[in-house]
């Protein structure tokens, strides 16, 4: 989407390899996101330890950015050496960064398959091949999440009166910057923006590591979308108040039954919807499905460092970006990372091939080789 | 309740005046809560205007306190001057501070009323003597509070296994710092632990002033309560995960049908109750009750600065305390200070007379005479 008026990707091919790899082949450029929503900085990524060191370190996040810029960390490190050795070095370095990430494996096993089959001397023109066609299946399936997302937010604007305003609430970061292009939840409302619907987006702040009021705000503000950061308190009295029309957010992982896991607090927001009765939908590209989960319920839920809590990141009026301590001295704080919004919270969930039921039978009407 | 080991109110006579009023009129001293939970700073109110600049600027907050404080602020002004302008005026100035509270109205009529009785000569006395007792009787009815929701407490840990901790989730600060001493929500939490009860509460931190992570954190942490801060976001996969027993709230006002107007949050914290079988209660001196108004839908929501969500206060390395700035610039922010809880969420209401449901006929059953 754009920044700065301009069309942006979350990682491309640094300017100077543009004219197409000979043997200059390129290195990577990314957007630095810790520097988000402070300052817009990209960083280039020339070697494997540089992508292992923005993935770790978490330059870079996002299930599909994370496994994209594997990819490309597999082609670095080909472009130093394509020996099998090599191969099997880049893979393990990468695949420790982010042990849980699933997007991570697939596309680590993705690189290592297809170059496995081509002799060294081809190996760095596959691996850049590779790489670019994962960032492309990606835009895809995003702008198919879109696209399908749209049509329900056409729908919901058909029915109020002409000249007013469609509102969605949103949590956490789903959008493009998790991506390649597009992003999960945020992609219809991308869609529906381009299309010149009147639409304005309620962005939860999403604490504690406030990726709403950081990363959903700072995209959303770039690519012009109209949004009004909220504190996650907020979004129950939006509703009772018929503020709120439709909610989309998006998923670390659905469980067979539908359940949807994801970031805290967005079980307490689909509560509310369905107090309300606004319609909840939750947007994913399918390798979020967990075939081999049947319920949400069983999801162990990550337990982070309780200074996410106690500590915030900000900026100060002469500009610099500081930490500062919120809590008491003495107070512990707990940090859950997820949670489990149950299915039957759930309006439907947007996957690239459609829209379908949070249940199995839904699931499967969608995806009938599982 | 207790600070630094030693017994406190959030508002006494200054040491000085400590060997009974003659001549020497006391000053009042109070805890500059603005300044909590970072440092533990008391501030000395010398004058009539010192008060209103305290209420004003929110050095003291909470309505029991801000009418208490306001009782002193007339006080002092007879102190200087016992005359009926004098009256007239403190009365006025000290009503404008924050035109909302309904116990800054209450309390400066009483004075008013008790001062017009009395010859010029003997207000002084009569002024600091209503107002001492404006505060004790505060105490009494928070203590009150206390006793009957510790009777709920101590019926749901009768329920645990033996040894099993009580686990308590509170929103916001009902605590002694908004009152004298006890508090609301807080005072059947300090009640238990006093009498031995193993209990432990979740602290939500309430952006965006966050009163939970600092009030209501400093506050348990000086008086030996254990407690964890969460943010806000939490609470429903707690209660999804067993691990709340009982919610407790203050609230700003409940009308007659029994609707809860709290701080921005607590609806989403009762939905999630409601939906877990987890008990909520909302603990209210009767005051608090607006017998004019008939449900919690009519009441106004007051919209408050988008800075409170923008910027936060917090501490550096170094022990400054700083704002920083959270969005990006260019994002709005939209900040709703309340939401209303209707009466089918809450589980009873806790008051200085006892618990009764939320509903006309339970409010009417402990108080008639309405």
């Amino acid at each position: 989407m754009k920044v700065q008026g301009k069309p942006t990707r979350t990682i491309w091919l640094a300017a100077d390899a543009k004219d197409g790899p000979g043997d200059n082949w390129g290195d990577i450029e990314v957007i630095d996101q810790r520097k988000l929503p402070h300052a817009f900085v990209t960083v280039r990524l020339s070697s494997l330890d540089d992508c292992a060191v923005a993935i770790k370190e978490m330059w870079i996040r996002g299930a599909p950015l994370i496994g994209a810029t594997a990819a490309y960390g597999i082609a670095l490190a080909m472009r130093k050496d394509p020996s099998d050795a090599s191969l099997a070095k880049a893979y393990d370095i990468l695949l420790a960064t982010r042990p849980t990430a699933i997007n991570l494996r697939w596309a680590l096993d993705d690189l290592r398959n297809t170059l496995k089959q081509v002799p060294a001397e081809r190996r760095v023109a596959a691996a850049y091949r590779r790489a670019a066609e994962i960032c492309d299946e990606d835009v895809a399936i995003c702008s198919s999440i879109g696209d399908h997302g749209l049509a329900i937010i056409k729908d919901i604007a058909a029915k109020k009166k002409p000249g007013e305003t469609t509102h969605i609430l949103t949590h956490c970061n789903a959008g493009w910057l998790a991506c390649v292009d597009w992003g999960t939840a945020l992609a219809p409302i991308y869609k529906a923006f381009d299309a010149g619907l009147k639409i304005h987006v309620w962005v939860d702040e999403t604490r504690p590591r406030n990726q709403g009021a950081s990363l959903t705000a700072w995209e959303l503000n770039q690519h012009g979308v109209p949004h009004t950061v909220i504190v996650d308190n907020v979004g129950g009295h939006l509703m009772q108040q018929g503020q709120v029309d439709l909610c989309i957010v998006g998923t670390d992982r659905v469980t067979t039954n539908g359940d949807v896991c994801n970031k805290i607090g967005t079980y307490l927001k689909a509560l509310a919807a369905k107090d309300n009765n606004v319609p909840f939908y939750v947007a994913l590209p399918s390798p979020t499905i967990d075939w081999t989960m049947k319920s949400g319920m069983d999801i162990p839920i990550e337990e982070r460092d309780g200074t996410e809590v106690t500590v915030m990141t900000g900026r100060t009026k002469d500009g610099q970006v500081i930490d500062v301590t919120i809590t008491p001295e003495g107070s512990p704080a707990a940090n859950f990372g997820f949670d489990v919004t149950p299915a039957r919270l759930v309006s439907g969930l947007v996957t690239e091939r459609g829209v379908c039921a949070a249940s199995e039978e839904g699931l499967k009407q969608l995806f009938p080789s599982h």
